[in-house]
């Protein structure tokens, strides 16, 4: 603004004037001011008019890696959601990390986003209280905030899913299965867990469950840990899409009934083909975003808590029976 | 800043003075000034501060897709080079719209981004040219500009994937090689057919090749239709991941060697495991993203127009020969 002013010859309370359509400014002055902003391009400066008007028209969203399909999907969901509403939207990956999610997110805050959608990497929230007490709303996707935070959440059936998914292995004659799944810190795996042994019941045998960060390493020696055992597993169940690929890498054409949580790419292109309860991450990301902007438009309603349902997708995998083994 | 002289009973100038450190306020005024910001939470507003000094601190990035796994192991290569120079990320998926790949990058330019990160979806980019005058520096990742833009590029050697690919097939003894790509208005299919077409030489026969869009209806026609020849062919080229994965798909099973431009995760666990020229998007999204930020830091050299190579990954489709084909 100063440099339109001395271009133009005027203050700069004259600028201002003109920016912002107030009276008192004679018309040759506010056309030169006009002019000296169309050459200087001060006009283009959106985001000093955004500030101007208390927004800025971007949305922060935090995920735990862009490269994951997952992720990619709900990104992009989010992402035509955000433009739809002629907004921006600054997008980061924790990989999982909780220190990295935390300064993401004081970053966009620091950038005055307007609203943020975070699937969390940490499990304390605490440091976002001031923000969403100064009023930016908050969506968290696919897990919820920590302990103390009140805030809307849009998460999978992760229980249920589970139980679908166990249930059906047991319909097809299984009584051994075993879960591979991810780190229990993370709110999804434990919930999968939760599932699997509660769907288990009394058949649970805690020799057959594996809890760690997806690699191939980790699921080829818990794998030849289970089937060393006297009554090995005869069916699997594999905690999140990055588990499944792992297992069926580990598994090296070994043959044996599984069932994944998390549908992913050419899952219908092995053989068999591999059975999921599938996961619609377009579909969260979509709720997710039009939920924040429905905080945004002024819904100052209590927080909404959406679980979104999973559709379990039969495709050879998990309707192998114990004796097809080998 | 109005807010915060009204709240410590200043002029709006002795605002502007403590903000920029000018000397001529009184310590206590400063002061009361300082708590007033601290209240208001103005200290927190980045986007004020970063625009003083000129710099936004945000880099753009513009791509074709988010969710098409290419494109987001890219997107994640350059957020993590972002986020270790202290930037943010704006990003987009133009969606293979020229339309919409100039309004994101205008929009980004009206924030005043520091620079761009383009996989542009169109061939014109004169509406970038004022941009890239004013010194916003513009790196072009996977396609290059449109005739009249000089820009930094950073491309794959397309042309030498595909005769790399055609060759190993020659190799394994196939002379009846198709193609199966993308829309030739998309920079790398033309290269890619280019590529198909100088290694083929006298044995280019244009029945063979089927450039479209990557949908299944598409490619089990092509495949029908060439198939049904006098001479069909006994091997087939991809254009790009979602061709490869469309074709195997349309295969249903059928034995035909096989290699395709670009990885895919679980290559290696379909039977046979699928050969490929392999790009690397990640490489690609960090050389691209340190271009930028070299620009940033001052370097004013001429144009660069860097060509990543591939890598043949052979894993059993690649080397089927003629007689393999049932």
């Amino acid at each position: 603004m100063k440099d339109v002013a001395s271009a133009a010859g005027v203050a700069l309370k004259t600028v201002s004037r003109v920016v912002n359509g107030e009276p008192g400014v004679h018309p040759a002055t506010a056309e030169r001011v006009r002019a000296a902003i169309d050459r200087l391009g001060y006009s283009r400066n959106e985001s000093a008019r955004v500030l101007r008007r208390g927004r800025t028209a971007t949305i922060g969203l935090v995920i735990e890696d862009v490269a994951d399909p997952f992720y990619s999907g709900l990104s992009r969901a989010v992402e035509d959601v955000v433009i739809d509403h002629g907004c921006l939207l600054l997008s980061g990956s924790s990989g999982e990390e909780p220190g990295r999610e935390r300064e993401l997110v004081e970053t966009f805050c620091a950038r005055r986003v307007d609203g943020l959608i975070l699937v969390p990497a940490g499990d304390d929230h605490t440091y976002l209280r001031p923000e969403l007490e100064a009023g930016t709303p908050a969506v968290f996707a696919d897990r919820p905030p920590g302990a103390g935070i009140d805030a809307d959440t849009v998460l999978t059936d992760n229980v249920g899913g589970a139980r679908q998914a166990v249930r059906h292995l047991m319909t097809h004659g299984h009584r051994r299965i075993a879960m591979l799944g991810d780190d229990p810190a993370i709110f999804t795996a434990a919930q999968r867990l939760r599932g699997y042994r509660e769907e288990l019941g009394g058949l649970f045998d805690g020799r057959l469950v594996s809890m760690r960060p997806p690699g191939l390493d980790a699921a080829r020696e818990e794998l030849a840990r289970m089937f060393a055992l006297d009554d090995p597993p005869t069916a699997l169940f594999t905690g999140n899409g990055r588990h499944t690929v792992t297992t069926l890498r580990a598994l090296e054409g070994r043959r044996v009934a599984l069932v994944g949580f998390d549908d992913f790419e050419l899952a219908d292109l092995l053989r068999p083909g591999v059975s999921v309860v599938a996961q619609d991450p377009s579909w969260m990301g979509r709720v997710s975003a039009e939920l924040l902007f429905r905080r945004l438009r002024g819904d100052g309603g209590p927080s909404e808590h959406i679980e979104l349902p999973v559709r379990l997708i039969p495709r050879g995998s998990g309707e192998l029976a114990p004796e097809d083994q080998r």
